[in-house]
């Protein structure tokens, strides 16, 4: 049996809160956040506090809250030597005061308040200093279904970095797909399952091996009907940049 | 029931004519490719030709080929006012010739070779110059268990382009992120649920609704130091491009 105390109550910590709750080797032993009222709704089911003095004893604490607000939180904490984590892709390991033992468990993955999570989809970097804690975080993962992996700080922030790409940037290219079938009054419907193949597709053939279209085949007239398509929108330089980046992928075809 | 004869043997040509196979009400009467060799295969289900000549009756021709082939190989059939459609979603309705009755028949996916196709995530868009032979080719889609759109020339050419940035684009952006994590020595597969859940979102809510990250919150710090890792990278101006059009359609901060 793991024990937690979870500090925070934005969307990462109310799912982790979730599912640890549901686990069957996990107990939360406390939730933690400066303001009451945002998780005084679960107050039947674990103990709420908005006073750090009061903190109870636990295997792991789990600090989720704004990035920027993770130091500041970890040095108030009443206590030394115990294992503290943040949730963060971006805040270094070593922004957790030095007077813990310090630790990492970022859960890689895109969470919306509303809809319930399935922690076997939802990847976790974890970073610690030794092998004890590794253990630790890999077991609490493992608790609530999630596949764990073991990554430095570098690592895990070319990961956040990847994330943008694959999250972010993504959805804005479906935002300008979006943009671009509204002009003309077609639906936005028929492209989602070819966002889902996509997708898909990259689960088992790597995005190298799975691309295709005009930018690939350095099909001219295509390429030149699309950027006429786009003349005086802000999107033709993205189609530009994006097509003279696949075609440097593959052999330094030029626009 | 509906009769068809398919032309031309690549990845659109191949999963129509498995899809009308086993489809109840589709009957192919013939497939017809210049070099029988790559339809030698099917020979034992379906009568095989390379002789226009001798194309058989059908309700329905479809035109499956490059898109660069298609006013030829349309200009070449020894018959006139029968209805031919064509496959692709960057050629014109009037490209194919005048002597026929002309249609787009037109698959909205990305097909692999490899892969089996189930049609009922395969939207088809159909443009046509009367309603009857909108009727015959909605039913044909129907056959197949796709959902049809009737789309205008200007629709289609949109959503080609639409395709483009969602399927090619996303792609591309799949490999930067695989780029990325390799360059540290991680695993792409930690991004893969990431990507999946991404496209999910999409299907239910809006990609404008659906966007977080550093960019939409103008978190400055993250971005400067992805900017800092990305320094000397070919993908830093994607990167700045992208941060930069999240903002301006999400209220116009600057990078």
């Amino acid at each position: 049996m793991i024990s937690v105390v979870i500090l925070g109550a934005g969307n990462v910590a109310t799912h982790l809160f979730k599912a640890f709750n549901k686990a069957d080797n996990v107990i939360v032993n406390q939730w933690f956040n400066r303001k009451l009222k945002s998780i005084d709704y679960y107050k039947n089911i674990v103990e709420v506090t908005d006073d750090l003095s009061s903190l109870k004893e636990a295997d792991v604490y789990i600090i989720a809250v704004s990035d920027d607000a993770v130091a500041k939180l970890s040095s108030q904490l009443p206590f030394e030597n115990k294992l503290v984590v943040h949730t963060s892709g971006s805040v270094g390991l070593y922004d957790l005061d030095k007077k813990l033992h310090r630790g990492v468990f970022y859960p890689l993955q895109t969470f919306s308040k509303e809809a319930e999570v399935n922690f076997s989809n939802v990847p976790i970097c974890i970073e610690t200093l030794n092998k004890a804690h590794y253990d630790i975080l890999k077991d609490l993962a493992k608790a609530i279904g999630s596949t764990s992996y073991k990554v430095n700080s570098d690592q895990r922030s070319a990961l956040h970095l990847a994330a943008v790409f694959v999250n972010n940037f993504t959805n804005q290219l479906y935002r300008i797909a979006h943009e671009i079938t509204e002009s003309t009054g077609t639906e936005f419907d028929i492209l989602k399952p070819l966002i889902l193949e996509t997708a898909n597709k990259v689960q088992t053939i790597s995005p190298y091996m799975a691309q295709t279209g005009p930018a690939i085949r350095n099909d001219k007239k295509t390429i030149k009907q699309h950027l006429k398509k786009l003349e005086n929108s802000p999107h033709k330089p993205i189609y530009e940049q994006l097509t003279a980046s696949i075609q440097k992928t593959h052999g330094g075809k030029k626009l």
